[in-house]
């Protein structure tokens, strides 16, 4: 019989999860064990994927990137799905989140889980809809699909059962309403049958399942502010309060546990975001979307997420869910999924250096260093995306009317004579001179 | 005889340029007349520029941003340049900077002003140095092409007198020396001529001039970090204490002056290098060059910079200089020129939202206003590149395996039967009938 992350680490055994984890993070693996049996730290990692490499995700570490990906009804297949999947790994998602709601979603799914070496999440509600459409949503089928997904090795799984009949009244008198999809879903279910959140009532039962694979549960914000004036109202504040319940419920239980947040947020209010979470919901890992910090861009909504997903990570958020430049507009392809994941890449990057992540400054020195000594392909090494790098400096070569030699001491940006680099080495150098003479 | 926009608030008048901040900042004519004679806000607007809409820049306005243009001796003319500028104004640059280092610079910059309706800026040491090559700095040579350029009509230029003999050795003990073009330029010829910084020297003789024309004096950091190991140093801000010097001086003499900043900055020291600059400058208006979070993102700097605006103008910068996908890479094109504009743009917008600048929110507040209500027109109205979002949309139709009809009231992300906007608003018709009944 298996032993789950938590039992084993309460009963201060450190996992070879956990001493992975250790490693990459620089950190004792002393100082992972402690905190995955107090839950501060999640490793979400179903004992039935076996192509996995742990990942650890908690405030002290350093900042996790998730990557959405999946189908709708109208567009991609499995083949597109995989597509996007070798996308996100290579560039560097931490984790991914298979949101199909179309086609034949456990298929697609298998191919994914077999493919990813990063932990693998889903939205159960999805699949449960798609199979018995909106108005067959029951405990008995939800639990049907947790446990198929479970079975399937998914390694956590976002449900919405904090979102209580009482709060949907409140919700829909915000300006945008209930922009959560599951969360939506949900409140058209419960006002329709004047009954409470299946996935609440049933949560004892879930928890089971998620024990038997070690499956981590990622409580969702069903009522995350869908715009600014939205944010930090009664409702969003309602929701969080239980699901600090819930994840109290879970830590007893054994299960790990995530909390999801927003969302749209005003970057003012992202600080006060970060710390309510943590007060409500005892440290337990916060996984944010975005948030946005204004409405008004959208075609840059991976920057405008990626943005508060700065200011999130350095208020204590452990994990960012990238937006693509096709958020509010369509489903994004695999050129969108590469720009979310870097600039979501960028964002918990900057937050590691900001908060003093163990060796999060590495990069910039190492980067910096190559810059003093004209060293180009050390520069493009160094890169978060090497090839656009590599590809923007190539362009601006051949627009330039004086290309300058390939691994020239310079760039089109100043030429030769203007370059500031090359007069403060020249500056260093002469200095040097001195001092010998 | 004309007034300067600083004699005119000092003697109590309200003058057309100080109305017309006024109204597009939505604040009484008056804070604006008071900052003025004050100094917490400029107004450049040099008597020549006769095309110019005169832009207010300070801390309590709205966060301007400010797009770099010109060419390089190795790149560009004055046509490629021109386009820049239309991409520039028509993506919302509030003000435009002209820093061609080759080619005719005088006759550039002569149909750049003619067609520019923002500020235009510049770097008169750019022109010196093609024009005399760097051997040939000297204080006359500096006041005969700042002359020259204040009559033409440049509304603000950048003078690196702060950079003092002293700091050069401390500087070149950085990771990444002097980063600054002018700073660079200016380090070599005082360390090779033994003589102190001629812009320093000539600095009573360069106010004579401004006042002449109302030219605008925005203090170079030629010691500004080039990354991060180098931000906050002993250099950076020992050239800071001269700057508020010579801002006091400005001051005294009644020309407008505003404050140059980084650069490369962690982002959990954006914040005291912003309360520094008010100290130090006594709330000159702080325009800073991005600051970028990380070094390491090369081709992706207009982000790192943009999150870094934000940070900045959050915590009192009131103009952000763009920084473009090519920095450090290479010179941009109008492409680059437009994704940069938009990135800083959203910044300047995020934090316009989070210190609650008059209005900020509305834009927000509108496009979701129409998000709820599926008008896809309004929200590309409201959104701050719209061409890109409407592009985007239809990319996803067109890639969609079921196209939606055009104007459907759903989007490819999620598909009619997940649309979380279209489940709200039936829940809130369906609240509406309940009440009739």
């Amino acid at each position: 019989m298996f032993e789950t992350q938590v039992t084993a680490a309460r009963r201060g055994t450190a996992t070879e999860a956990m001493k992975q984890v250790a490693a990459f993070e620089r950190r004792e693996v002393e100082f992972i064990r402690e905190r995955v049996a107090d839950g501060r730290i999640v490793i979400p990692a179903n004992i039935r994927h076996t192509s996995l490499r742990p990942v650890g995700i908690g405030r002290e570490l350093r900042t996790k990137i998730n990557a959405n990906i999946g189908n709708s009804m109208l567009s991609s297949c499995a083949g597109a799905e995989r597509n996007k999947l070798r996308t996100a790994l290579r560039y560097g998602a931490d984790t991914v989140m298979d949101l199909s709601t179309g086609g034949d979603i456990p298929l697609i799914r298998k191919s994914l889980i077999a493919d990813s070496t990063a932990p693998l999440g889903t939205v159960p509600i999805y699949e449960l809809v798609a199979r018995y459409h909106a108005e067959g949503i029951s405990e008995e089928h939800l639990l049907e699909v947790i446990s198929e997904q479970a079975e399937q090795g998914v390694d956590y799984m976002t449900i919405h059962a904090g979102l209580l009949r009482d709060f949907v009244p409140v919700a829909l008198k915000r300006r945008l309403g209930i922009v959560s999809r599951g969360g939506a879903l949900l409140a058209a279910w419960m006002t329709e049958n004047l009954r409470e959140n299946p996935f609440y009532t049933a949560f004892d039962r879930i928890l089971e399942i998620c024990l038997r694979y070690d499956v981590t549960l990622s409580l969702g914000d069903g009522l995350r502010p869908g715009c600014l004036s939205d944010a930090g109202d009664r409702a969003q504040y309602a929701e969080l309060e239980v699901l600090g319940e819930l994840a109290a419920r879970c830590r007893a239980a054994g299960v790990q546990v995530m909390i999801e947040g927003p969302g749209h947020v005003p970057a003012d209010k992202i600080e006060e975001q970060m710390r309510r979470e943590r007060e409500l919901c005892n440290d337990a890992p916060f996984y944010i979307l975005g948030p946005l910090v204004t409405d008004c861009a959208p075609g840059y909504d991976h920057l405008t997420g990626a943005m508060g997903g700065l200011l999130g990570a350095m208020y204590g958020a452990a994990m960012l869910c990238y937006v693509t430049p096709k958020e509010h507009l369509g489903l994004p392809n695999a050129e969108d999924v590469r720009r979310g994941i870097v600039a979501f890449k960028i964002a918990a990057h900057a937050a590691d250096v900001a908060t003093g992540k163990p060796g999060a400054m590495e990069p910039d020195n190492a980067i910096s260093d190559a810059r003093a000594a004209f060293d180009w392909e050390k520069q493009f090494d160094c890169a978060i995306d090497p090839e656009r790098a590599r590809a923007y400096r190539e362009e601006a070569i051949r627009e330039a009317a004086a290309p300058p030699q390939h691994g020239s001491e310079f760039c089109t940006m100043c030429g030769p004579d203007f370059c500031s680099v090359r007069l403060s080495r020249k500056l260093k150098e002469a200095g040097k001179d001195e001092k010998k003479c």
